[in-house]
Protein backbone atom coordinates (compact mmCIF):
# COMPACT_ATOMS: atom_id res chain seq x y z
CA UNK A 1 0.00 0.00 0.00
CA UNK A 2 1.02 3.88 -0.20
CA UNK A 3 3.32 4.90 2.42
CA UNK A 4 2.92 8.74 3.55
CA UNK A 5 5.60 11.08 4.22
CA UNK A 6 5.77 9.69 7.84
CA UNK A 7 5.98 6.54 6.68
CA UNK A 8 3.14 4.32 7.96
CA UNK A 9 0.81 2.92 5.14
CA UNK A 10 -2.69 2.85 4.60
CA UNK A 11 -3.18 -0.09 6.41
CA UNK A 12 -1.41 1.26 9.39
CA UNK A 13 -3.94 4.33 9.39
CA UNK A 14 -6.70 2.81 8.64
CA UNK A 15 -5.78 0.14 11.70
CA UNK A 16 -5.47 3.30 13.84
CA UNK A 17 -8.71 4.17 12.57
CA UNK A 18 -10.31 1.02 13.20
CA UNK A 19 -8.47 0.47 16.68
CA UNK A 20 -9.32 3.68 17.84
CA UNK A 21 -13.26 2.72 18.34
CA UNK A 22 -13.85 0.50 21.41
CA UNK A 23 -16.36 0.03 24.45
CA UNK A 24 -14.60 3.29 26.20
CA UNK A 25 -15.50 5.19 22.93
CA UNK A 26 -18.08 3.39 20.89
CA UNK A 27 -19.00 6.72 18.59
CA UNK A 28 -16.40 9.54 17.98
CA UNK A 29 -16.92 12.63 15.72
CA UNK A 30 -14.42 12.82 13.20
CA UNK A 31 -12.26 15.53 15.18
CA UNK A 32 -12.07 13.09 17.95
CA UNK A 33 -11.23 10.45 15.35
CA UNK A 34 -8.31 12.25 13.93
CA UNK A 35 -6.66 12.61 17.08
CA UNK A 36 -7.39 9.10 18.55
CA UNK A 37 -5.94 7.96 15.40
CA UNK A 38 -3.10 10.06 14.96
CA UNK A 39 -4.01 10.96 11.54
CA UNK A 40 -4.03 14.68 10.20
CA UNK A 41 -8.23 15.59 9.75
CA UNK A 42 -8.44 15.36 5.78
CA UNK A 43 -6.84 11.94 5.87
CA UNK A 44 -9.80 10.98 8.56
CA UNK A 45 -12.56 12.37 6.55
CA UNK A 46 -11.22 10.90 3.04
CA UNK A 47 -10.43 7.24 5.01
CA UNK A 48 -13.78 7.27 7.15
CA UNK A 49 -15.62 8.32 3.60
CA UNK A 50 -14.17 5.09 2.31
CA UNK A 51 -14.85 2.90 5.42
CA UNK A 52 -18.69 4.18 5.11
CA UNK A 53 -18.82 3.07 1.82
CA UNK A 54 -18.15 -0.54 2.81
CA UNK A 55 -19.85 -0.33 5.92
CA UNK A 56 -17.21 -0.69 8.29
CA UNK A 57 -17.82 2.29 9.52
CA UNK A 58 -21.77 3.61 10.15
CA UNK A 59 -22.98 7.29 11.04
CA UNK A 60 -25.15 7.04 13.83
CA UNK A 61 -28.24 9.92 14.78
CA UNK A 62 -26.10 12.38 15.77
CA UNK A 63 -23.72 12.19 12.92
CA UNK A 64 -21.04 10.60 15.18
CA UNK A 65 -19.29 7.65 13.71
CA UNK A 66 -19.39 4.27 14.88
CA UNK A 67 -17.84 1.04 13.39
CA UNK A 68 -20.24 -0.56 10.80
CA UNK A 69 -22.23 -4.32 10.85
CA UNK A 70 -20.14 -4.99 7.47
CA UNK A 71 -16.53 -5.56 9.31
CA UNK A 72 -18.39 -7.26 12.32
CA UNK A 73 -19.84 -9.89 9.78
CA UNK A 74 -16.50 -10.29 7.87
CA UNK A 75 -14.80 -11.05 11.38
CA UNK A 76 -17.52 -13.08 12.45
CA UNK A 77 -18.14 -14.93 9.43
CA UNK A 78 -14.99 -17.50 9.72
CA UNK A 79 -12.41 -16.71 12.09
CA UNK A 80 -10.31 -18.63 14.41
CA UNK A 81 -12.43 -17.04 17.49
CA UNK A 82 -15.61 -18.32 16.15
CA UNK A 83 -14.34 -22.00 15.70
CA UNK A 84 -13.10 -21.85 19.38
CA UNK A 85 -16.67 -20.61 20.46
CA UNK A 86 -18.46 -22.60 18.18
CA UNK A 87 -16.98 -25.51 19.90
CA UNK A 88 -17.42 -24.32 23.35
CA UNK A 89 -21.16 -22.54 23.48
CA UNK A 90 -23.03 -25.71 23.95
CA UNK A 91 -20.67 -26.85 27.05
CA UNK A 92 -20.93 -23.30 28.05
CA UNK A 93 -24.60 -22.94 28.04
CA UNK A 94 -24.87 -26.02 29.70
CA UNK A 95 -22.53 -25.44 32.77
CA UNK A 96 -24.27 -21.55 32.64
CA UNK A 97 -27.71 -23.52 33.57
CA UNK A 98 -26.18 -25.62 35.67
CA UNK A 99 -24.14 -22.97 37.75
CA UNK A 100 -26.51 -19.96 37.06
CA UNK A 101 -23.60 -18.08 36.86
CA UNK A 102 -20.86 -15.47 34.68
CA UNK A 103 -19.46 -18.84 32.44
CA UNK A 104 -16.52 -17.95 30.17
CA UNK A 105 -14.29 -18.30 27.51
CA UNK A 106 -10.69 -16.53 26.94
CA UNK A 107 -7.59 -16.94 25.06
CA UNK A 108 -4.38 -15.51 25.60
CA UNK A 109 -3.25 -12.74 23.64
CA UNK A 110 0.06 -10.71 23.57
CA UNK A 111 0.14 -10.03 27.08
CA UNK A 112 -3.38 -10.36 28.34
CA UNK A 113 -6.20 -12.11 28.50
CA UNK A 114 -8.92 -12.05 25.68
CA UNK A 115 -12.52 -12.59 26.64
CA UNK A 116 -14.21 -15.13 23.46
CA UNK A 117 -17.49 -15.72 24.79
CA UNK A 118 -19.22 -14.96 28.37
CA UNK A 119 -22.52 -16.22 29.08
CA UNK A 120 -24.46 -14.75 31.89
CA UNK A 121 -27.74 -14.66 33.84
CA UNK A 122 -29.31 -12.46 35.17
CA UNK A 123 -28.94 -12.41 38.88
CA UNK A 124 -25.32 -13.40 37.87
CA UNK A 125 -22.45 -11.51 40.56
CA UNK A 126 -20.53 -8.12 39.01
CA UNK A 127 -17.78 -9.48 36.22
CA UNK A 128 -15.77 -7.10 34.61
CA UNK A 129 -15.18 -9.13 31.34
CA UNK A 130 -16.97 -8.49 28.53
CA UNK A 131 -16.80 -9.91 24.88
CA UNK A 132 -13.84 -9.36 23.04
CA UNK A 133 -12.70 -7.09 26.51
CA UNK A 134 -8.98 -7.64 27.53
CA UNK A 135 -8.08 -8.48 31.44
CA UNK A 136 -4.86 -8.86 32.96
CA UNK A 137 -3.57 -12.24 33.08
CA UNK A 138 -1.89 -11.85 36.63
CA UNK A 139 -5.39 -10.86 38.19
CA UNK A 140 -7.54 -13.46 36.53
CA UNK A 141 -7.91 -17.31 37.64
CA UNK A 142 -8.80 -17.49 33.32
CA UNK A 143 -5.25 -15.44 32.82
CA UNK A 144 -3.40 -17.72 35.51
CA UNK A 145 -4.71 -21.25 33.85
CA UNK A 146 -3.79 -19.81 30.42
CA UNK A 147 -0.16 -18.46 31.71
CA UNK A 148 0.49 -21.70 33.67
CA UNK A 149 -0.66 -24.09 30.72
CA UNK A 150 1.16 -22.00 28.21
CA UNK A 151 4.77 -23.02 26.47
CA UNK A 152 7.48 -21.99 28.84
CA UNK A 153 8.85 -19.39 26.33
CA UNK A 154 5.57 -17.61 26.37
CA UNK A 155 6.27 -17.60 30.22
CA UNK A 156 9.27 -16.57 31.00
CA UNK A 157 8.54 -13.47 28.63
CA UNK A 158 5.51 -12.57 30.47
CA UNK A 159 7.69 -12.99 33.79
CA UNK A 160 10.18 -10.71 32.14
CA UNK A 161 7.92 -8.17 31.12
CA UNK A 162 5.86 -8.28 34.36
CA UNK A 163 8.86 -8.18 37.51
CA UNK A 164 6.02 -6.47 39.67
CA UNK A 165 3.36 -9.25 39.27
CA UNK A 166 1.65 -10.41 42.33
CA UNK A 167 -0.75 -11.66 44.02
CA UNK A 168 -3.02 -10.63 47.16
CA UNK A 169 -0.68 -11.27 50.31
CA UNK A 170 -3.54 -13.44 51.40
CA UNK A 171 -3.33 -16.13 48.64
CA UNK A 172 0.24 -17.22 50.57
CA UNK A 173 1.83 -17.64 47.72
CA UNK A 174 5.31 -16.26 47.38
CA UNK A 175 5.34 -14.78 43.67
CA UNK A 176 3.85 -15.57 40.43
CA UNK A 177 6.17 -18.31 39.68
CA UNK A 178 5.26 -20.55 42.66
CA UNK A 179 1.49 -19.43 41.40
CA UNK A 180 2.12 -20.65 38.39
CA UNK A 181 3.67 -24.16 39.81
CA UNK A 182 0.55 -24.58 41.85
CA UNK A 183 -1.90 -23.42 39.17
CA UNK A 184 -0.17 -26.31 36.71
CA UNK A 185 0.10 -28.97 39.49
CA UNK A 186 -3.81 -28.80 40.17
CA UNK A 187 -4.74 -28.53 36.91
CA UNK A 188 -6.71 -25.15 37.94
CA UNK A 189 -7.25 -21.47 39.32
CA UNK A 190 -9.35 -20.68 42.02
CA UNK A 191 -8.56 -17.19 43.28
CA UNK A 192 -10.58 -14.52 45.59
CA UNK A 193 -11.42 -11.35 44.89
CA UNK A 194 -7.93 -10.65 42.10
CA UNK A 195 -10.29 -7.97 39.97
CA UNK A 196 -13.28 -8.12 42.64
CA UNK A 197 -13.37 -8.63 45.93
CA UNK A 198 -16.64 -10.36 46.23
CA UNK A 199 -15.90 -12.91 43.87
CA UNK A 200 -14.06 -16.52 43.31
CA UNK A 201 -13.13 -17.04 39.95
CA UNK A 202 -12.16 -20.43 39.06
CA UNK A 203 -11.11 -21.22 35.36
CA UNK A 204 -9.34 -24.54 33.68
CA UNK A 205 -7.43 -25.07 30.72
CA UNK A 206 -8.76 -26.52 27.87
CA UNK A 207 -5.76 -28.12 26.62
CA UNK A 208 -4.28 -28.91 22.98
CA UNK A 209 -1.44 -30.92 21.73
CA UNK A 210 1.73 -31.33 24.17
CA UNK A 211 -0.89 -30.02 27.14
CA UNK A 212 -0.64 -26.45 25.61
CA UNK A 213 -3.63 -24.37 27.09
CA UNK A 214 -6.02 -23.36 23.61
CA UNK A 215 -8.02 -21.86 25.83
CA UNK A 216 -9.47 -20.91 29.57
CA UNK A 217 -12.87 -22.32 30.63
CA UNK A 218 -14.15 -20.31 34.23
CA UNK A 219 -16.96 -19.20 35.96
CA UNK A 220 -17.33 -16.42 38.30
CA UNK A 221 -19.13 -16.73 41.54
CA UNK A 222 -19.71 -14.76 44.75
CA UNK A 223 -16.88 -15.03 47.82
CA UNK A 224 -16.74 -17.60 50.02
CA UNK A 225 -19.13 -20.02 49.10
CA UNK A 226 -17.20 -23.04 49.65
CA UNK A 227 -18.51 -23.51 45.74
CA UNK A 228 -14.96 -24.35 44.40
CA UNK A 229 -15.16 -28.20 44.76
CA UNK A 230 -18.89 -28.53 43.56
CA UNK A 231 -17.89 -26.45 40.34
CA UNK A 232 -14.41 -27.78 39.37
CA UNK A 233 -15.78 -31.31 38.20
CA UNK A 234 -18.20 -29.85 35.70
CA UNK A 235 -15.49 -27.34 34.68
CA UNK A 236 -13.22 -30.27 33.70
CA UNK A 237 -15.25 -31.95 31.94
CA UNK A 238 -16.94 -29.24 29.48
CA UNK A 239 -13.06 -28.17 28.73
CA UNK A 240 -12.82 -31.99 28.02
CA UNK A 241 -15.73 -31.56 25.88
CA UNK A 242 -14.44 -28.40 24.31
CA UNK A 243 -11.13 -29.82 23.32
CA UNK A 244 -12.94 -33.14 21.49
CA UNK A 245 -15.14 -31.05 19.74
CA UNK A 246 -12.54 -28.93 18.45
CA UNK A 247 -10.74 -32.14 17.36
CA UNK A 248 -7.90 -32.15 19.75
CA UNK A 249 -6.90 -35.59 21.65
CA UNK A 250 -8.03 -35.65 25.21
CA UNK A 251 -5.86 -38.06 27.24
CA UNK B 1 -5.77 5.44 -0.72
CA UNK B 2 -3.50 5.03 -3.80
CA UNK B 3 -5.85 3.87 -6.73
CA UNK B 4 -4.32 0.77 -8.72
CA UNK B 5 -4.12 1.24 -12.37
CA UNK B 6 -7.49 -0.63 -12.34
CA UNK B 7 -8.89 2.24 -10.70
CA UNK B 8 -9.77 0.26 -7.50
CA UNK B 9 -8.65 1.93 -4.25
CA UNK B 10 -6.02 -0.11 -1.54
CA UNK B 11 -9.45 -0.19 0.70
CA UNK B 12 -11.45 -1.97 -1.84
CA UNK B 13 -8.40 -4.40 -2.50
CA UNK B 14 -8.05 -4.90 1.30
CA UNK B 15 -11.66 -5.56 1.72
CA UNK B 16 -11.76 -8.01 -1.05
CA UNK B 17 -8.72 -9.67 0.27
CA UNK B 18 -10.89 -10.10 3.74
CA UNK B 19 -13.99 -10.61 2.35
CA UNK B 20 -12.51 -14.02 0.24
CA UNK B 21 -12.83 -16.15 3.26
CA UNK B 22 -15.92 -17.14 4.30
CA UNK B 23 -17.63 -20.60 6.20
CA UNK B 24 -17.17 -22.27 3.06
CA UNK B 25 -13.26 -21.40 2.90
CA UNK B 26 -11.96 -20.61 6.17
CA UNK B 27 -8.46 -20.92 4.66
CA UNK B 28 -7.32 -20.16 1.63
CA UNK B 29 -3.45 -20.49 0.16
CA UNK B 30 -1.97 -17.40 -1.07
CA UNK B 31 -3.11 -18.43 -4.80
CA UNK B 32 -6.41 -19.38 -3.92
CA UNK B 33 -6.56 -15.90 -1.94
CA UNK B 34 -5.36 -14.63 -4.92
CA UNK B 35 -8.43 -15.71 -7.34
CA UNK B 36 -10.94 -15.13 -5.23
CA UNK B 37 -9.86 -11.76 -4.47
CA UNK B 38 -9.37 -10.87 -7.87
CA UNK B 39 -6.14 -9.25 -7.09
CA UNK B 40 -2.52 -10.16 -8.76
CA UNK B 41 -0.40 -12.48 -6.96
CA UNK B 42 2.05 -10.10 -6.12
CA UNK B 43 -0.63 -7.50 -4.42
CA UNK B 44 -2.19 -10.49 -2.76
CA UNK B 45 1.66 -11.50 -1.13
CA UNK B 46 2.00 -7.52 -0.32
CA UNK B 47 -1.17 -7.35 1.87
CA UNK B 48 -1.10 -10.41 3.29
CA UNK B 49 2.21 -9.30 4.58
CA UNK B 50 0.91 -6.59 5.91
CA UNK B 51 -2.57 -8.02 7.42
CA UNK B 52 0.26 -10.58 9.11
CA UNK B 53 1.35 -8.17 10.82
CA UNK B 54 -1.62 -6.43 12.04
CA UNK B 55 -2.96 -9.72 13.04
CA UNK B 56 -6.21 -9.09 10.44
CA UNK B 57 -4.72 -12.71 8.99
CA UNK B 58 -2.33 -15.68 10.56
CA UNK B 59 -1.22 -18.45 9.08
CA UNK B 60 -2.33 -22.43 10.10
CA UNK B 61 -0.53 -25.21 10.38
CA UNK B 62 -0.46 -26.10 7.01
CA UNK B 63 0.80 -22.38 5.92
CA UNK B 64 -2.45 -21.59 4.78
CA UNK B 65 -4.34 -18.38 5.56
CA UNK B 66 -6.50 -17.45 7.90
CA UNK B 67 -8.81 -14.59 9.55
CA UNK B 68 -6.94 -13.52 12.32
CA UNK B 69 -7.72 -12.90 16.14
CA UNK B 70 -6.78 -8.99 15.20
CA UNK B 71 -9.52 -8.26 13.00
CA UNK B 72 -11.91 -10.33 15.45
CA UNK B 73 -11.25 -8.03 18.46
CA UNK B 74 -11.68 -4.67 16.80
CA UNK B 75 -14.92 -5.57 15.36
CA UNK B 76 -16.34 -7.35 18.38
CA UNK B 77 -15.06 -4.84 20.74
CA UNK B 78 -17.63 -2.17 20.04
CA UNK B 79 -20.17 -2.06 17.34
CA UNK B 80 -24.06 -2.03 16.56
CA UNK B 81 -24.28 -5.80 16.56
CA UNK B 82 -22.48 -6.09 19.82
CA UNK B 83 -24.94 -3.52 21.47
CA UNK B 84 -28.04 -5.41 19.85
CA UNK B 85 -26.74 -8.46 21.06
CA UNK B 86 -25.82 -7.26 24.77
CA UNK B 87 -29.14 -6.05 24.89
CA UNK B 88 -30.67 -8.91 24.16
CA UNK B 89 -28.49 -12.08 25.75
CA UNK B 90 -30.32 -12.76 29.00
CA UNK B 91 -33.47 -12.43 27.22
CA UNK B 92 -32.56 -14.85 24.49
CA UNK B 93 -30.18 -17.54 27.08
CA UNK B 94 -34.24 -17.37 29.24
CA UNK B 95 -35.94 -18.62 26.38
CA UNK B 96 -33.68 -20.82 24.90
CA UNK B 97 -33.85 -22.27 28.66
CA UNK B 98 -37.55 -22.43 28.56
CA UNK B 99 -38.46 -23.26 24.89
CA UNK B 100 -35.00 -25.69 24.12
CA UNK B 101 -34.70 -24.85 20.85
CA UNK B 102 -32.82 -22.49 18.41
CA UNK B 103 -33.27 -18.85 19.49
CA UNK B 104 -31.97 -15.75 17.72
CA UNK B 105 -31.76 -12.71 16.50
CA UNK B 106 -31.08 -10.92 13.25
CA UNK B 107 -31.21 -7.77 11.37
CA UNK B 108 -31.76 -6.83 7.55
CA UNK B 109 -28.66 -6.37 6.15
CA UNK B 110 -28.73 -5.37 1.77
CA UNK B 111 -31.33 -7.77 0.82
CA UNK B 112 -30.70 -10.45 3.54
CA UNK B 113 -31.00 -11.61 6.84
CA UNK B 114 -27.71 -11.43 9.16
CA UNK B 115 -27.81 -13.62 11.85
CA UNK B 116 -26.41 -11.49 15.33
CA UNK B 117 -26.37 -14.36 17.58
CA UNK B 118 -27.79 -18.06 17.61
CA UNK B 119 -28.29 -19.94 20.74
CA UNK B 120 -28.96 -23.58 20.42
CA UNK B 121 -29.47 -26.77 22.97
CA UNK B 122 -27.41 -30.44 21.92
CA UNK B 123 -30.66 -31.70 21.10
CA UNK B 124 -32.46 -28.85 18.97
CA UNK B 125 -33.69 -29.23 15.84
CA UNK B 126 -31.70 -28.75 12.14
CA UNK B 127 -31.01 -24.81 11.55
CA UNK B 128 -29.03 -23.26 8.64
CA UNK B 129 -28.48 -20.26 10.70
CA UNK B 130 -25.06 -19.33 11.77
CA UNK B 131 -23.32 -15.96 13.40
CA UNK B 132 -22.66 -13.61 11.11
CA UNK B 133 -24.49 -15.55 8.24
CA UNK B 134 -26.86 -14.39 5.70
CA UNK B 135 -30.41 -16.49 5.01
CA UNK B 136 -32.76 -15.47 2.02
CA UNK B 137 -35.90 -12.92 3.70
CA UNK B 138 -38.55 -14.25 1.96
CA UNK B 139 -37.85 -17.90 2.59
CA UNK B 140 -37.37 -17.61 6.98
CA UNK B 141 -39.90 -16.30 8.91
CA UNK B 142 -37.19 -14.04 10.73
CA UNK B 143 -36.85 -12.15 7.34
CA UNK B 144 -40.75 -12.24 6.72
CA UNK B 145 -40.97 -10.14 9.82
CA UNK B 146 -37.85 -7.93 9.31
CA UNK B 147 -39.25 -6.49 5.63
CA UNK B 148 -42.92 -6.64 7.07
CA UNK B 149 -41.46 -4.36 9.74
CA UNK B 150 -39.64 -2.63 7.29
CA UNK B 151 -40.05 1.01 6.21
CA UNK B 152 -42.31 1.40 3.37
CA UNK B 153 -39.22 2.30 0.46
CA UNK B 154 -37.31 -1.03 2.01
CA UNK B 155 -40.48 -3.31 1.09
CA UNK B 156 -41.01 -2.10 -2.03
CA UNK B 157 -37.70 -2.29 -3.21
CA UNK B 158 -36.86 -5.74 -1.53
CA UNK B 159 -40.62 -7.16 -3.69
CA UNK B 160 -38.91 -5.13 -7.03
CA UNK B 161 -35.67 -6.71 -6.62
CA UNK B 162 -37.28 -9.61 -5.91
CA UNK B 163 -40.56 -10.16 -8.45
CA UNK B 164 -40.36 -13.99 -8.24
CA UNK B 165 -40.43 -14.02 -4.54
CA UNK B 166 -42.89 -16.37 -3.60
CA UNK B 167 -44.10 -18.39 -0.69
CA UNK B 168 -44.99 -22.54 -0.78
CA UNK B 169 -48.59 -22.76 -1.80
CA UNK B 170 -49.07 -24.63 1.19
CA UNK B 171 -49.30 -21.21 2.91
CA UNK B 172 -52.13 -20.42 1.15
CA UNK B 173 -51.11 -16.44 0.36
CA UNK B 174 -50.78 -15.50 -3.17
CA UNK B 175 -47.70 -13.61 -3.09
CA UNK B 176 -45.30 -11.96 -0.55
CA UNK B 177 -47.29 -8.40 -0.68
CA UNK B 178 -50.22 -10.54 0.94
CA UNK B 179 -48.05 -12.36 2.77
CA UNK B 180 -46.33 -9.01 4.53
CA UNK B 181 -49.68 -7.54 4.88
CA UNK B 182 -50.77 -10.74 7.09
CA UNK B 183 -47.42 -10.99 9.23
CA UNK B 184 -47.58 -6.90 10.08
CA UNK B 185 -51.42 -7.46 11.00
CA UNK B 186 -51.03 -10.52 13.37
CA UNK B 187 -47.20 -9.30 14.85
CA UNK B 188 -45.37 -12.34 13.94
CA UNK B 189 -43.89 -14.89 11.12
CA UNK B 190 -44.85 -18.47 11.69
CA UNK B 191 -44.17 -20.40 8.23
CA UNK B 192 -43.45 -24.35 7.81
CA UNK B 193 -40.78 -25.71 6.19
CA UNK B 194 -39.44 -22.74 4.46
CA UNK B 195 -35.93 -23.78 5.08
CA UNK B 196 -36.45 -27.32 5.99
CA UNK B 197 -39.25 -29.05 5.58
CA UNK B 198 -38.57 -30.76 9.19
CA UNK B 199 -39.21 -27.12 11.13
CA UNK B 200 -41.27 -24.01 11.94
CA UNK B 201 -39.65 -20.64 12.26
CA UNK B 202 -41.30 -18.13 14.82
CA UNK B 203 -40.20 -14.86 14.15
CA UNK B 204 -41.25 -11.53 16.16
CA UNK B 205 -40.12 -8.09 15.49
CA UNK B 206 -38.05 -6.29 18.44
CA UNK B 207 -39.37 -2.59 17.36
CA UNK B 208 -38.11 0.72 17.57
CA UNK B 209 -38.82 4.08 16.33
CA UNK B 210 -41.85 4.48 14.35
CA UNK B 211 -42.91 0.44 14.77
CA UNK B 212 -39.59 -0.08 12.81
CA UNK B 213 -37.74 -3.28 13.34
CA UNK B 214 -34.64 -3.16 15.08
CA UNK B 215 -34.37 -6.60 14.87
CA UNK B 216 -35.95 -10.27 14.41
CA UNK B 217 -36.30 -12.39 17.65
CA UNK B 218 -36.95 -15.95 17.01
CA UNK B 219 -37.28 -19.73 17.47
CA UNK B 220 -36.91 -22.89 15.10
CA UNK B 221 -38.86 -26.08 16.37
CA UNK B 222 -39.76 -29.27 15.04
CA UNK B 223 -42.63 -29.11 13.02
CA UNK B 224 -46.06 -29.98 13.35
CA UNK B 225 -45.79 -29.58 17.38
CA UNK B 226 -48.70 -27.21 17.62
CA UNK B 227 -45.99 -24.83 20.06
CA UNK B 228 -46.64 -21.47 18.23
CA UNK B 229 -49.14 -20.31 20.44
CA UNK B 230 -47.63 -21.61 23.57
CA UNK B 231 -43.94 -20.23 22.46
CA UNK B 232 -45.25 -16.60 20.77
CA UNK B 233 -46.10 -14.92 24.51
CA UNK B 234 -42.60 -16.00 25.61
CA UNK B 235 -40.96 -14.38 22.13
CA UNK B 236 -43.17 -11.11 21.94
CA UNK B 237 -42.27 -10.51 25.84
CA UNK B 238 -38.68 -11.14 25.08
CA UNK B 239 -38.92 -8.72 22.26
CA UNK B 240 -40.53 -5.94 24.23
CA UNK B 241 -37.27 -6.65 27.42
CA UNK B 242 -34.78 -6.27 24.49
CA UNK B 243 -36.10 -2.96 23.05
CA UNK B 244 -36.33 -1.82 26.50
CA UNK B 245 -33.21 -2.96 27.35
CA UNK B 246 -32.10 -0.71 24.23
CA UNK B 247 -33.42 2.59 25.20
CA UNK B 248 -36.54 2.05 22.78
CA UNK B 249 -39.76 3.34 23.66
CA UNK B 250 -42.13 0.44 24.14
CA UNK B 251 -45.79 0.54 23.97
Amino acid sequence: MANSKSGDSSLDRLVRILSAFGADAPSLTIGALAVRANVPLATAYRLADQLLSHDFLRKDASGSLRLGLGLWELANRSSAALDLREAAMPFMEDIQAVVGQHTQLAVLRDDEVLVIERLSGRDSVVNQARVAGRLPVHRTSAGMVLLAFAPVHVQEAYLRGHPNAFLPSETGLADSRQALALVRGQGFAAFNGLVDEETTGIAVPVLGRGRIAVAALGVVVARDEGKVHSILPVLLTGARGIARAMGEHVD
